[in-house]
Order: structure tokens, then sequence, then C-alpha cells
């Protein structure tokens, strides 16, 4: 089984040539949804009482709903923009509203599960979290500037608990101090991490695992029209896929980071959650073939 | 047979490690020593009186020199200094000397070349060398930022008469004025040139023909030191591979994109000109071994 933690939003995306004003959205949103195209994840999250039927509808169509607390006040509001290269995002504004006091609880019937991805939490809330599951094969977390900036060391705590840190290429280099992403990953290794994948959005993505470094390229697509979600789609299906190979050894996770940046590519693709809802199987496998024979010389 | 047209340079390199003055370097140097590995080419450039004999003695030894002048003044002089991170370069100094003035011509025995390589030289100056050409089999350009912004309609017209362009994506940007490198590519393609190439830095780089996006990821690396010419070794190692096979399908393409990589990650190994001399055909074999063994899942 695999289990999700981390936030449910309602998101305001603003790019140059559209905005969309509070569709679900969530680091842990979609990082599940994109698991659940593997195996059906279990999220663990919080939202508030405005949060919308339809939504609720769509996430318990992908999801286990179990570890999803609906308390008074209303849901995480994020609002951000893009600028015309849709690679810089401003924030605008960030409303805490629910998440900001929010106690997560591990569901009984999770606490077998040996896959964990802890999404962009408060790194503290993720080690206690963690100590909750008891048959643990596989967790990986990533994390944000927020904490960098706020709990460093908290974070580094972190790394030291999970087997995998999936992280994106600017904030491994605020995080290490280093500019060479290689550089980057053998500190955040030599702080406790088995597997480092550093995410370059359009430029792919870098695995780590002690001297083998796996660079991959991302799916070529000429038409982005929203980066939202696409590194925690890119999570979501490298664990999901993971998850239901219920394997872990380094070819297995060669080939999920494949998958992670076939269901990134997906994510750019449409607004907010739309790229990765209604997918079937058999279009992940033909844009993975698409993959091989994109990148074949 | 290659021929290559370009500047020979004195450059004065800042890194906030090393400054090393003076050295041996200029697009043509480094594209026609990094295609020496696979066959001589011959180099049409200018330097000044001033020249240094150790440096004429490194050009003979890897290129056939008829096509280069000694004309009196000094020799094109290049001034940048990089940021910390060695991804930003700042122009401090540009003295082009002996090539404000330069007047090339083509030896006889070049222009049955069945390869051109037209490195960043003045568009107008390419198209009338190209001319002078009778059996071009393959035909290749770069451009830079300084031409794109004084002379873009000569570039353009410069695209309609080679058959490839390589451009990092920063100056494909800016000369197409899209911000997806596909659109760029696209663009390049319905301008004339039916191959383009984009070079990414660190991020490898994208192969375009027709509908065929072939992106590769760059050879990754610890420890750089200066990517000076990186760019340059990457178009000459393409096009002396392309050469050497004397074949121009784009299965050999794609492959000669793979030994531009690995050429490429050579030359930033050392300061200016250092990473790509002395190589030999087991090293760049080798690497290339290791390249195809890095990317493989």
């Amino acid at each position: 089984m695999l289990t999700v933690f981390g936030s449910t939003a309602l998101d305001t995306i603003r790019t140059p040539t559209k905005v969309v004003k509070s569709v679900l959205g969530g680091a842990a949103t979609f990082a599940a949804i994109s698991a659940s195209y593997f195996l059906k994840p279990g999220l663990i999250a919080v939202v508030g009482k405005d949060f919308p039927q339809k939504y609720y509808d769509i996430l318990s169509k992908y999801l286990d709903l179990s570890g999803l607390t609906i308390d008074d006040g209303k849901t995480f509001h994020y609002d951000g923009s893009y600028d015309e290269t849709l690679s810089t995002r401003t924030t605008l504004k960030t409303d805490l509203n629910v998440l900001a006091n929010f106690k997560p609880k591990v569901p009984e019937e999770y606490k077998k599960s040996e896959y964990v991805y802890l999404a962009n939490n408060d790194p503290e809330q993720n080690v206690a979290l963690i100590k909750e599951f008891d048959k643990i094969k596989f967790s990986m977390c990533d994390t944000i500037e927020f904490w960098i900036a706020h709990k460093k060391l908290s974070v580094i705590k972190m790394i030291k608990e999970v087997d995998a840190v999936v992280i994106n290429d600017e904030e491994a280099k605020l995080l290490t101090k280093e500019h060479n992403l290689i550089k980057c990953a053998k500190k955040i290794m030599n702080w406790g991490a088995k597997y480092v994948a550093i995410k370059k959005g359009e430029h792919g993505s870098l695995l780590f695992y002690n001297d083998v470094i796996f660079p991959s390229v991302a799916f070529s697509l000429e038409d982005i029209v929203d980066p939202t979600g696409a590194g925690d789609s890119f999570a979501g299906a490298m664990i999901g896929y993971l998850a239901s190979k219920n394997t872990t050894n380094l070819a297995t996770i060669k080939k999920a980071v494949i998958y992670g940046n076939v269901l990134g590519s997906f994510a750019v693709e449409k607004y907010g959650l739309d790229g990765i809802l209604n997918l079937n199987n058999s279009q992940i496998t033909k844009r993975v073939n698409q993959y091989e024979k994109m990148i074949r010389f």
C-alpha cells in the first residue's frame, strides 16, 4: 500500500493566457492522483468545510480518503502567477487556513503501508508522522524553499529518515549551498538518503544512488500551458510505480523515474490538475513508448 | 574534407577560482580541434603577428593551416568573467584587432570540402564564403547574440543557406522570439535549415529534423572548471563525426550529437582549450560508452 501525506489545496493559477481560480490542487493531490495510475493510494490531508463537493468526488474517484480530514474553516488556498516564459512563478498569496493547525492522523489501516510519500510538509511533522508506519519498505520526501529557509536543520533530519529525496534543482542548490547538482546530491546522500532525484523541469531529472548517476530528459512538449504540479506528479508516479511493482532495486527506480517524467509531461499540458485526470493506462504506456523511441540512437 | 571558418582568439578567462590570460581560444579553434579527433580539418581564420609560436604549433598539430592568415596587427582578444555558478559570463572586453577587417580566402584545395562549419562569424561573410564551396554535402552554422542583435535578417538569410544550425538555447529564443524550444526550432527550420541542434549546456541538447525531436542529456560531471568553448567543441565533434563517416542520415546525426555531448564534456574539465587537447580516441570511445551506460534503463 502507498500513503501520501501532504497538502490538498484550492489554487488560483495565473498564466499569461489564462487565470483559473480556486481549482483543485496541492502537492499531495497531484502526487496521489499521479500515483493512482499504478495503485490506489491513501491520502492524509485536510480540507475545509468550503471544499467543493465536485473536488471531493474527484479525490474519491482516485484515492482512498479515510485519511482526509474535513475541518471547520477554509481550505488552504494558494495564489500564484507565472511569467510569460512559464518558468518563473511569483506567489501572490498563501492562505494556510485549516492547514495551519492540522494535526495529521494516520488511519489504522494505513499504518501497514510499505510505501510512504511525504509531500512538501513541515519536516518535523513528516518525521513524527513517518514513525507511525511500521512496515516501510520505501519512503520518499520532497521539500520546498519555505522549509529550507525556516527549518533547514529539520529538513536535514527528515532526510536521514527517508530512503529517497525528490527535490527540484534550485531547492537542492539552496539546501546544500552547492552549484553543481552532483555535489548537491552527494551532500543529500551524506545526510542519509539512499536515493536522490533532482527535478529540472523541462530539462528532465537526475537520479543518484551511490556512484550511479542516471540523467533523463523530459518528454519534449511544444504546448505547455501550466507547470503547476508537474514535480509532484513526477514524484507521485515514481513512488506509485515502485509500490505497484513492490520492488526498489535500481533498475526499477530508473524505470520509475521515466514514469515520473511521463506523468509530469501530462501534468503541464492542461491547467491545474486536469492534465493528469482521466488518463488511462494505454495513454501512459503509449507515452512511455514514445519516450523510449524519442531518446534512442 | 571538412573546413571550419571562424575566429581564432587569445582569451582571458576569469573564473572564481582562477584567471588565465591570453590563452588560445576562439570558436573555430575549439570546433576545429574537436573535429580533428575524427578527421583533419582545414581552418580558415586570422591571427596577428603577436600570435605566440607555441599556439601556432598547437594549431598545426591538429589542423591544416593553409587557410590561416597571419596579418599585421594583434590577434582578436576576448576577455570574460564567469560568476560563481559558472553559468553566467560577463564580457569585459572584446578587441577585434585583425578580425575587424579580415577578408577570408578559401584556399583552392579547401573548395572541394563536402563538410563546412561556419562558426560564429558575420552572417553576411558566412553566406559569401559558403558560395565558394562547390561540393558541399553538409554545412552547419552557429550564431551568437551579437549578430542576432545587429544583423538578424542576415542571420535568417544565412540559415537558408545551410543544412544545419547549432545554436544555444538562449540565443535560439532571442532569434525566434519564442520561449518554447520546439517552437524555436520549428521557426528556424521554416527559415530553411533541415536540422537544428539546440545546445543547453549542462542540460544537454535537442536535435530537430522534420517532426523528429531527439533530446540528449549532457555527460554528467562533478568538476567543471571552465565552460568556455563547450558549445563550439560540441559543434566541431558533431560535424567532424559526420565528415569522417561521410554520411548525413538521421541515425548518424544522432550519433554525432552524442559525440558532441562527449567532446563538450571534455572541454569544460580544464581551462581554455586544454580539455580537448591531447585526447586519444580510446578516451573518447570510453566516454561515449560511459554515456550510453549512464542513460540506459
